[in-house]
């Protein structure tokens, strides 16, 4: 093959998806990893994560836009909320692709960001220009964009899942995603509500109706179903360290049957190499997705035909994060969409 | 106190239901237990179960009707669906107080217990004795009983949660119970899908729309609301031993502030020993209620007011299960309702 | 009976010893607790740990000398090492019987206590006052004595599986303590390596031939077999909650057989309520010493009768921390050593 | 590249060894997977391992002889112990290369292997010709072999956490092995001490010193340290899916400094592409080498010279089981040694 070699750094190298991302990466046979940062970790990434004992002499250092500018062509912004804006638009007016996988670029509406988490955006004027990264549903600009928001991960499981019934525009009288995803969703941070003697053998919904997700799954599907979507979005936290099982339950006006659902979805995503429409009465599981860019779907419905019960699950530091990531930074770079993550 | 001790059996003792009682009557004040029984397990307690080594010298008899009877006062029936049907009738017959863990005596009706566990009824004429054992709703009758159908795990969730709510008869649009349970709920069998290898780590969805506690939740639910009702029931394996969270979502014509349904909520279980209505803005979890017979419970509603989403948590094999039987007990024998349980 | 009501106290409450201390003596017949106190935490323990919810009205208060001895006969000291020893002498010398669940008074050398803990001991005077709350060994002194130094919860499960065989002085080739704890071992604090996310799925070696508590142990056993011992103690993470298992090496110069060490160990423990040694080829489970105040230990011999292996299983906060102290406040205040506790 | 494709069939595909090598070998690039076959399970991969949906056309097959012979150049064995020696021969005979998974070649002594696997051996005169699959330690042997015995799993721990200590002929006082190990190595059996609900929240030993991996151990252990080696070793049952750590224990008659130690285990492995020497001081965890083919090792000394503890740390079905036998048939087939493992 006659592939360039991709410079690939990472910023926020040192959390969760961060390193999911520094892991791919390095497995993928046309990217260098040339430069990762952190903002409060440096050191030899061996040091940091022990996993990479003797596989990469990379250090980590602290984060400079200027660094970053050289040594990379593309950047992943694995940076918490609010930290990525302040630097997203320098990267890209230097002429760095951009993968944002924070939560800084998702939101259309300045004014929403703002609501939903808790400070005025920076960077306004950017948020036109960044692709929303969901590939099975915005392959065509995502591979002409220079600058993409990385969608959250319990957006990526329900609009997935939601996609291919309210693209059909049908009346819906409800909708609810009863979401549930491992701690890894949290991030690494030092927090006693994550601690193991506290999240195993344990189970609870957070955030119930008032999760920051909410909005930009009603922005998408709103879009999808060319009307204003409120879905009642609840959160649970999972005692699994990655994985997301979203439940969605559709209740329609008008029915539909199961075997019609079925083919819909089929088609929805028959040449989408990483979502996978169970069979018939078979239903997917967090272990089958971990460690992969899968989403995996299964599909139920009711006698009456009136509630569609649809079930999707991905790896939320993979096709939720950085797997995600990977694919939109092929797509962007006309590599094989499945690059590095089959 | 006065109390005369009454002599308890446990037949499916070698059960995770049967162990609970054993471990819960142990520690009663007023219950000598008398006789321990099981179908394909018989030798003493403390090498079936080491954790009850030199703290009992019961040895595990195969299950005789006969014998039961002759040591007896009460029988709880912690057997395997289909088996207490056999036996319950017989034991009734000669005078014992039976409380059946089992779902063979909770649908009324003879035909959809056929359709949803297999078997034709072999007892059919007593299922009209027996009173479905949910103290919080049944109390009257069940103090007045010699025979309890003891709910299932799930149903003693979700009937609990919605009673306050549908006790108002309002308009209901949609029904969602989304539950998770620990895998105790499946039961003591070797199978390898709840194998260690295969749940920890895992979530799935099962049974999605098509599970068995399915028509009792309805049968109760119906009952409480004045009309039929058919709430959507997806059931979910979380990687923990023990515990349920139901989420909840009653979808209303019209609307309710938060405030009326948690003055509400508050007012119907004032004076419930072992139901807890979380204050505003606070969730139930898992871990508070693990090794207990409470049943905690957190609400939201949706800006619009006419989505309320419930969450119970409950422990599986507590409340769910022996701990709810025990609390039966007493309450058939005269004695205070929380004696043993606190 | 005739027992009086003992006040009690718990600083450091809002840890997991100081949280299983008040869930023991909550339940405990003979005891009020009348003083909760920490040092960064404040308010209803109903909002700081829900599992209380409605169970008590205690409100937790910033720790004061002044109130605690004027609320307690007794208090429970669950204060991060390094603090006790700022408020036990004060406490003693007001006339308040005092248990150290912390570190603080278990080392009789100050010098070593500042070698191992990092601080000048600032109370050294009391060390000697402090008897060494191992009921199993010491109970004469434990009667007498108005200030315990709580064991650790490593040495409490080491000390009580090698105590019987080294009590028989014979000559020890090599000593090793293979140790294995669940993470509530590490206290409830903030930290990155015991994030559910880093813990789960793991496992690790830590500390290793460098764990505070080998003085400890090497303490008690030097005492109990007449010489200096110095065991060589390697530490673990399990994945899990709560509980300990030891695996201990004894090579010996003189063979002994199985049958030999397992009379030993029957003799040496025959009457103590909360030890039970496995009946031969049987083994200690974490679980079945879990949320009990039970040590659990099993014995084997290699076929050329030097090597003894005893494994030996406890629950780190209960008989390692807040049950062995309730088995102490019920020895020192003339109560049935197992009351509460069974 | 000039590499031929390899037709390699997997025996036993069912089981999670089995699995494991179907994972790794669908992502070999030099490797076609033509066969996948089990004595219990038949019909499409991604039917039985749903993780596979859509990634392979593969179909189960009940295994025969002349199917492997017809379609395989390699064949991966993983069936149950005393299963594989009745048909390894028959595929040597017929021309495919064999790597046995199961123990039935690894003891040399056909009476050893009775004693510890119940069943007289069936093919003893074979027993000579399979070459100890351990890479590491007998790479000449196994460029050259048509038949692998691959180890087991803690035996490759074991071996590799002593061998370079061992080589160096000290005089040994005591040696301990006490290994660790996740749940996946009981392979997928339906089992009650294998449920979810027994092993989680849970540790204990088992087979305490009677383990059939300790002939393994002893056999290879004695080879290179040029004289009987009787290591005491004791298993433990972890609540974990994946991974082994062993701590192992060698007390010397002759001190050495950790510094000594260290180097000699740097030199040792300097060249070895799987195996990694910790930095001093630090301590290798079972999350870092989980999902790899790596070992790592980590190295600690008394303070009087005279204990040497090595930890060491693998994935049992990658390095320990399948991982393994990917590198053994690498090494037999001219490849690259790490060809489809990093």
């Amino acid at each position: 093959m006659n592939n360039p070699t991709i410079r690939v750094g990472i910023a926020g190298v040192s959390g969760y998806t961060g390193k999911e991302a520094l892991s791919l990466l390095l497995k993928h046979p046309f990217v260098r990893v040339s430069y990762v940062a952190a903002n409060h970790t440096q050191g030899p990434i061996g040091q940091i994560y022990p996993e990479f004992l003797y596989r990469t002499t990379l250090v980590c250092r602290k984060f400079s836009v200027a660094d970053a500018v050289k040594h990379c062509d593309v950047a992943f912004l694995a940076l918490p909320h609010t930290e990525s804006m302040a630097v997203a638009g320098k990267l890209l007016k230097a002429g760095v692709k951009v993968i944002d996988l924070s939560a800084d670029y998702r939101l259309k509406n300045a004014k929403v960001y703002t609501q939903w988490y808790g400070k005025k955006h920076q960077d306004a004027r950017n948020l036109a220009n960044a692709v929303y990264g969901l590939p099975e549903l915005f392959k065509v600009k995502i591979k002409k964009a220079g600058f993409i928001a990385n969608p959250g991960c319990y957006p990526t499981a329900a609009i997935l899942g939601l996609a291919p019934l309210l693209s059909t525009r049908q009346d819906v009288v409800s909708m609810v995603i009863d979401a549930k995803s491992g701690v890894s969703g949290a991030g690494r941070k030092a927090a006693v509500e994550l601690l193991q003697a506290e999240v195993s053998e344990n189970f609870k919904a957070y955030k119930v109706l008032s999760h920051q997700h909410s909005p930009e799954i009603n922005q998408v599907l709103s879009l999808l179903s060319g009307k204003v979507v409120q879905a009642h979005f609840v959160a649970h936290l999972l005692p699994i360290n990655r994985g997301i099982l979203n439940t969605m339950y559709v209740q329609l006006a008008k029915g539909i049957s199961l075997g019609q659902v079925h083919a819909l979805y089929e088609k929805f995503y028959k040449v989408e190499p990483f979502v996978r429409v169970h069979p018939l009465h078979s239903q997917p599981e967090v272990k089958n997705v971990a460690h992969t860019n899968f989403c995996d779907i299964g599909l139920a419905v009711s006698p009456d035909k009136k509630m569609v019960v649809v079930t999707s699950a991905i790896d939320n530091l993979v096709k939720g994060a950085a797997g995600q990531a990977v694919q939109n930074m092929n797509l962007m770079c006309g590599l094989n969409e499945t690059e590095g993550l089959l």
